[in-house]
């Protein structure tokens, strides 16, 4: 692997742990009233494209699938959290 | 230009677009107190990562410079607002 591969890949998994801190925030505070709705809906549907994108690549990439998969589950409870903390 | 590819290049104009409705919804009801700061941090160092990667692939990527590009810049916009509304 070289360090271009290394610097993709780590930036890779810090993408996948982009709305973490949000998740965490909100759940602490128990408060979304300022988080946009809409751009978690963009994320999840967007996380859908990347994983369709992923699968249909011949061979299908994995590392696509398996990242975007993560995003999806954090934008859908993301999506939840602000439905329900929505004050 | 196969479907796949079309399906790949309309993932990346959306994710590119994924942080504005929270720029707007920012802007007009000058309140970010739920926003989580760390969130935008990481995008933003995420981004520099990514345009780094992008500039180091030989040939350089350029699409992955550019769309990372306009994520860099609205994660900073989001940082700024967050510091100014953080109310």
């Amino acid at each position: 692997m070289t360090g271009v591969d290394l610097l993709g890949y780590s930036a890779g998994a810090i993408t996948t742990l982009t709305f973490l801190p949000q998740i965490i925030k909100t759940w602490k505070e128990k408060s979304a009233k300022n988080v946009s709705l809409v751009m978690f809906i963009i994320a999840a549907v967007n996380e859908v494209m990347w994983i369709a994108w992923g699968a249909l690549l011949q061979p299908a990439n994995w590392v696509v699938i398996l990242t975007n998969s993560i995003i999806l589950v954090m934008s859908l409870t993301m999506i939840v959290l602000k439905l329900r903390y929505n004050k």
